[in-house]
């Protein structure tokens, strides 16, 4: 067991030095002011595993905001509150293959957002949240999955990225005026990019994906936190849709259901119960973090955790 | 055991049953009138476990054309002869969401074709192969993974394809032109209507999709029949886009790697090293088994085949 | 003299009886309410002469809705205070052969708007228009050149078309985020859907169209009132793009530089100086008056109107 | 009299020197290899009158493939043999503000191409023009109204354009696949590839410019050449569509009914009569001659050609 804890430990360590090695081949997020005074050095992995075991190197206790990863906790409490058939009545379950903004794929999908981890439709499932308090009930959520209670809005993000959200703006007009939003634009983009400015950690992250990996059951305690079907539905779609126009090459060279978001987190729920969270604020062409790749496909090769691994 | 036999043969049968009731919902494929000609009321489903059980329910040996489930073949092929590095430079791995012979999409992606399971990429795949006998190494690989010596050529079927292919001809001359096709178009499409018309069975099928449920090994003699990375890529690429358009709402619902042919077959890796193949040949409005889509869900929640079941 | 306005009387009559038989081939416009209440029967054509005549048949002093119409007052003030140069680095000079509110349009000319005349072209233009109080200016300027100082703002058509604008709002914002729209989404958008809701008549129209057939001189006083260049180049983009994706069919056989509205209104700069406006508020599918077009091709061919007409 | 000669000679002159200064800006076709060979300095300008005058300078008696220019001659005998309704069922008359050999356009607009001056939609005219030996009658129609019996096929261009044209032989096979191309791909094809590679000089285009110009008559022996509505029909798809992606521009500051050729041509049908052809084989980026529109630029200026020039 101790021998197993040594392993990991330096496994990650050998990780993240492989992934150091690889920073300068992207860039950190600076469509907003506040995305780009982040250290590009930042760098970690938290490990996390159904009995309990919690494996850490480098960064995993820095905050950042949450972003597209938001996504799939918006999705949860949409399912949860709105139910699955007028969630997908708003929103697809096809992967686009298309960037996270595209405008046109609305256009040829007569207006129905290809998929709910995508800017516009994600914009469409946290139109069907039903909850008095939404904004109240995902950072309860969000605290709850992660265990951590000191999770909290960035106001300065949140701030920055709704004065700066025109093309979250556009893509909600459009949704309203085809129908698909059916509430206040405003009030639906408000909570939107309250979503995104969430501040987690890497391991906070880890717990999570260790939550999601357990089919939504904390494992430790056997309390269930989600429901199973929501986590099958949540995982299934992180798989074909969690890494942007990325997703395909991801899943065939990685193979676990993982999403990423701007500030540079990506969230996996791998097998065996394991969670794993990377954060690297540096980011690829495709907007996923080029750390937090390299730190992956490692681990995914050392530790055989392709779903189709034999 | 023996009991275990029975049940499964009771759930096939009861899931053929089921899938009866749907088949007024689709309509047999009509594009070449040889198709068109096809027993809408043809069903079966066949299973094949790593023990070398197998269990059959409906019409299993009836012959059928493989359609575009030969693009993962064609894929198997182009990787073990071409290579990964040329094989991917020609096709990209990121699902679509689209049907399955849009132009659209090529010409947003700077014309290269997204998957090697939609159209445009199976004709750029089949580019990639380099072998002196195409076809006839492509029908040795169909008779030695499905075991049944005696898949062949349907001329009727070739000659169909070949006379009425204008859009795929089309898409060839595109590829062409945009070099990603670097061979004579003609000749590619050639193989490409070949590869389509071979006829299989829905048993055969299933001895397929279980040496992909086994890596690439046959359980039975241990012999290793497809390179494990191979298998690897094909059935992620599966899950990600075997279904043309609904593969997003296929992985969700009933979460098997699988591909579909217009001639009315699914070929299914499942869990455990599980092979499934349905035949029917009534279609859905995406192109996809209306029977085999009903067989495939029932048993996925019956035998919790979904990849991501707890 | 007198025979000739006899002649040209009976013409707009014969022409208004034809298109009456016609008003059963499209509808009112319904997308708010103020509009859906405009009785459908509404038509009249009026022509002025650059001898000062004017003619009329049907309703030509009945107050509609400018809509699309404005579209050409806008870029009128654009180019006169803001400047050629300024006007055109924003929107472009291309026919889109598009409908008037296409997004896609958008994402594939890397957001530039084609031209002037549809939605997303005129809220760039309108975001060009350098003035300290611009809806007075644009107000002013229809007056003048309308010759109609009782040419207002219509309230109730103004605020339904705020309210449900969702759509212009949708490609305002997209413009803001990809900088062709400089300044506050909002106020743009508020002057768009202003100058949409100016009250004028098929009488004030056809003397615009009049200034406009004159090279934008007064004939009768010999005061220039719209420079020439800007009038050559409304004039052009009328006749390549006024009547939305119609256009062309309509330069082919109309042959007139002319633009509609979905008030019902069409303003046309004909041969020889000659201004013509038609009303009636029943649409063809493509958002042309249905009686408008019928009078205008009844006008042209007998009175050999067409640009290209021997 | 012999001072307006003098004159004009003067101006043509001008406009060549004129021209000569921007040919840096662009480059020789080099799609095909026959192409490529071009002289990029040869530069010509010839205007005809309605009086028989026949004014040049430069480069007027080279040959050059006539390229697109053909497609105005295709839709000519298009509506000749086939008639109106058949070829506007085929192709559309709408501007499509795309580049020339756009696929998108088609997908989204039902696969009717936009207009017969685009790649697409000259290859479905020329599928509707029902002629026992169509190349021979449009070889014929050439000669005639360019007055010029020795325009002959290239047989090194046609060669050329044939072995290379894969993406028009994919447009083929896609109108084919959408049943808008009735006949064979191959035999239409082949007439549209020999279309093109028509040899013509600028001296002939000029003649071919006046019988336009003069509305299919000759003026100076007064036969009619071609139908007053056929004639009408292309002067205004030449005005909105017949300078590729560049044609609103053109028409907003040249303003004349224009067809240009990667060949290096560009026929005018310019007002009072007036033909006017140049050649330039130095092409800009929208594939349109740039020392043809730098000359057209200075004629319309200096002669007030546009066509809303008061």
């Amino acid at each position: 067991m101790n021998k197993m804890t040594n392993e990991m430990q330096q496994l990650l360590e050998e990780a993240c030095e492989l992934a150091r090695g690889h920073l300068g081949e992207g860039r950190v997020a600076s469509y907003i002011p506040e995305l780009a005074k982040t250290n590009p050095a930042n760098l970690g992995v938290c490990v996390m595993t159904k009995e309990g075991e919690c494996f850490q190197a480098g960064d995993t206790e820095i905050p950042f905001t949450i972003q597209s990863i938001g996504k799939t906790f918006s999705l949860i409490l949409a399912l949860e509150t709105g139910g699955f058939e007028e969630t997908f009545s708003k929103v697809g379950m096809e992967p686009s293959g298309d960037s996270f903004d595209s405008i046109i794929q609305l256009e040829m999908k007569n207006w129905t957002p290809y998929n709910p981890l995508i800017n516009c439709g994600a914009i469409a499932t946290v139109s069907c949240i039903r909850s008095k308090t939404p904004f109240e009930d995902y950072l309860d959520l969000v605290r709850r999955l992660c265990g951590d209670p000191k999770a909290r809005l960035s106001e300065k993000v949140y701030n920055s990225e709704k004065r700066t959200g025109d093309r979250n703006r556009a893509i909600a007009y459009l949704l309203k005026s085809d129908k698909i939003l059916g509430g206040d634009a405003e009030e639906v983009l408000d909570l939107y990019f309250r979503f995104c400015s969430v501040l987690v950690t890497a391991k906070g992250l880890a717990r999570y994906g260790m939550i999601l990996a357990n089919d939504g059951v904390d494992p430790i305690s056997g309390e269930r936190m989600v429901d199973a079907r929501i986590v099958k539905t949540v995982k299934t779609l992180m798989l074909l849709c969690g890494m942007y126009d990325e997703s395909g090459e991801f899943a065939v060279k990685i193979g676990i259901p993982s999403k990423s978001g701007v500030g540079g987190g990506i969230v996996s729920a791998a097998k065996c119960g394991m969670g794993i969270a990377t954060y690297g604020p540096v980011l690829n062409a495709k907007g996923n973090s080029v750390g937090g790749e390299v730190i992956l496909e490692y681990l995914s090769e050392k530790l055989g955790l392709h779903m189709f691994q034999g």
